[in-house]
């Protein structure tokens, strides 16, 4: 088993009224049956999704060009927003705990925003010569990454000449017409497939997570291998009620809907997860927040949160679903050494590892959580490399799809946004 | 004026139903004299929070230190958590905009937490002869930043020996006896005074958020310049009603007492507010959420969360007030160039810069959150330099307080995560 949950903090036998019953909880179990044939289906319609994790290839004859990159640039500026960066950057930032890191590891910046004065200091600082882009958009019209990619190339273009640098950007866009396509045609850009069947927020096991992912020197393979492990699990089950996904959809689903818990608190003990949030966000909102309904997503990291929102999540409204993160096998470290060796208030750090300080941060959240009477899930995970990462992004994408299922939402679109974009395109006509 | 604001988009003439009435509104702010009152009784009792922004000798008399640490130095790290950190990395994230940046500057890097993985790869990055470090703890007796400290000084002493590795060091904690004040006399380390009668969260004006930015190089006379402007505008009012602070707590108080908006989302369009964001967090969830009360900040990034957040915001739950924060004399940047000249696609982009497109997105936002009827209010600030910063930061610490005084709440103390710290020495003890 690749995450263990512990879930008793949220039922009513715990935590009194403002948790669930066992009864509500195992008829909400019991519903998501229809997700599972759901995901099998989808599975068995060859859903690029659920596919991708049991792919290869794709992966290896993108090598080459990741090693011309890697050989070529020492800095790699990542353009494109939302799905087409989060993901990524969830990923990207397991590179920087690497400590044999190889120090011709390019690096990787992204810039998911049009901020002009983050530009400046951009264009100020780089090295032309040595700097790559890779400019992700799978629409090919998001105006943002249009603009990202003109600012850059222009600026390019200027210092090394057209031709020069065409070489220096690559696109990953869907098939078909499209704007970026037709500029990256027009200068010999080279041009990478986004899947058409894969949403932005499901991207993260494609090359719009994974190309990125190799040119920071990353172990993509076991990456996609963290999610087979867990959706093997599911391939193999016949009944949901023993799978941590259905279980963790269930508690969530039920919570928001008869205890109007509408916010969901995402806290990992992890610095290495802090990336890992504002993608699970994405997905959560964008996935089930339609027609009045879905909870709000809140990230928070611990422990560096109990000294800022612990105040607010045990005394301020009782309208929040936590779920903690622990990571049970980590770099324990030395042993800290209590300086003052006769001062009794450093009793507790004796023989004890920074690791079981934060351990013990966990336990003390989720301990007042439950003594102030609000919901709370525990999460653990053996390790977060690759694999473990891999295994935990596949299966919050299962929880999604699942609480979706429950709620007759389609978690594959976003029709609330899409008129937002032609507004933008003719507010700047009109300035 | 420092800050604009408008706030129109919060009624029910431009929303219907889910926005607040005049008539409530003005009840609300006509309560919120008292509140007027009461900041400037504070004032007159010499507050340090508002003497602060008036001074200027503690931070002349810290200069000489600086000066040592930025030539000594090429990395300073900075150990604490919470309001010992938040507010300085608001501030120094300014640091990595200034474009005229003196590269003797020393790299300053946070580290707000306890996990192990990221000591470890920072102690095999660092120069031990050339990293200096500051460690703050209002109280001295935080159990993260005791271990922090252990984990440094121990690597620290080391590498450079016990003598050495002690002037390395610098402790901000407040007067009398703590842990942390104990270990550092014991060294011989510097140790700075953290005023007593300051919380941590509303720390930002002294040295615990102005040592780290003097580090950084950034120009701290001007911040408190910032907030002088912003406070003066309260001193010379006998009426709240024109103050744009007291405008925003009575919208911020009426939509959460009147409408249940049980979120307050914060999204600034400006990446040099990324980091404003989590101390506001702190700022506003700590001060408020007791008794049950309170409402939950939420930190959204503009534009990048119109691609993450805005199908929940506009198609999600209602329970949400939206604060855009606009800034309106940024680097303009050069004009985008399109590539392809004959592609009508990229009509739209001709003669514009970068700042024209975020602005349009921003006001797209602003659309689609009137059009589906969330209430929205819209924040201008002339430029995020030193001086803005301190201006925004003080106007926010001004909403809080106005928004606790209308709910009779005191916004200073913190009550429901004291028994936490006692706890948390139970388990260490008990493993």
């Amino acid at each position: 088993m690749s995450i263990v949950q512990n879930i008793t903090g949220c039922f009513n036998t715990t935590i009194g009224s403002s948790g669930i019953s066992r009864r509500e909880y195992n008829t909400i179990l019991k519903k998501s049956a229809k997700a599972l044939s759901f995901i099998k289906i989808m599975i068995s319609n060859n859903n690029p999704l659920f596919l991708l994790p049991f792919e290869k290839k794709d992966l290896i004859s993108l090598e080459p060009l990741v090693r011309k990159f890697r050989h070529k640039f020492n800095e790699i500026i990542i353009l494109g927003t939302g799905g087409s960066s989060l993901g990524a950057q969830a990923i990207c930032s397991l590179a920087s705990y690497k400590t044999t890191r190889n120090h011709k590891t390019p690096k990787l910046t992204f810039v998911d925003n049009i901020d002009s004065e983050r530009f400046e200091s951009l264009f100020k600082r780089i090295d032309y010569a040595k700097t790559g882009f890779v400019v992700i958009s799978k629409s090919g019209n998001t105006l943002e990454t249009i603009s990202q990619f003109h600012l850059c190339f222009n600026s390019m273009e200027k210092k090394i000449g057209i031709k020069k640098a065409s070489k220096h950007f690559v696109l990953i866009t869907q098939n078909g017409k499209n704007t970026l396509r037709t500029i990256a045609k027009y200068l010999n850009i080279l041009i990478l497939e986004h899947d058409k069947d894969l949403g932005g927020r499901y991207s993260a096991f494609s090359l719009v997570g994974l190309f990125p992912a190799m040119l920071a020197g990353l172990d993509v393979y076991s990456f996609r291998d963290g999610a087979k492990t867990t959706l093997n699990e599911v391939l193999k089950q016949k009944n949901s009620k023993n799978l941590e996904s259905f279980k963790g959809a269930a508690i969530a689903f039920s919570l928001a809907k008869y205890r109007r818990k509408a916010n969901t608190v995402l806290m990992p003990y992890s610095d290495q997860l802090i990336s890992f949030i504002p993608w699970f966000r994405q997905l959560w909102a964008e996935s089930l927040g339609k027609g009045g309904g879905g909870t709000t997503p809140i990230g928070s990291i611990g422990t560096v949160d109990q000294h800022s929102q612990l105040q607010l999540y045990i005394d301020g409204p009782d309208d929040k679903f936590f779920t903690l993160i622990k990571v049970t096998e980590r770099k324990k470290g030395k042993k800290i050494r209590p300086i003052v060796r006769r001062n009794s208030d450093l009793n507790f750090l004796y023989n004890r590892t920074i690791d079981d300080v934060m351990n013990c941060q966990l336990k003390v959240t989720k301990s007042m959580l439950i003594r102030n009477k609000r919901p709370v899930r525990l999460l653990e995970i053996a390790k977060i490399d690759e694999k473990g990462l891999g295994s935990l992004m596949m299966h919050f994408i299962l929880e999604t799809i699942i609480v979706g299922n429950l709620d007759k939402i389609n978690v594959f679109n976003q029709p609330a946004v899409e008129s937002g974009k032609k507004l933008a395109k003719k507010y700047l006509r009109d300035i």
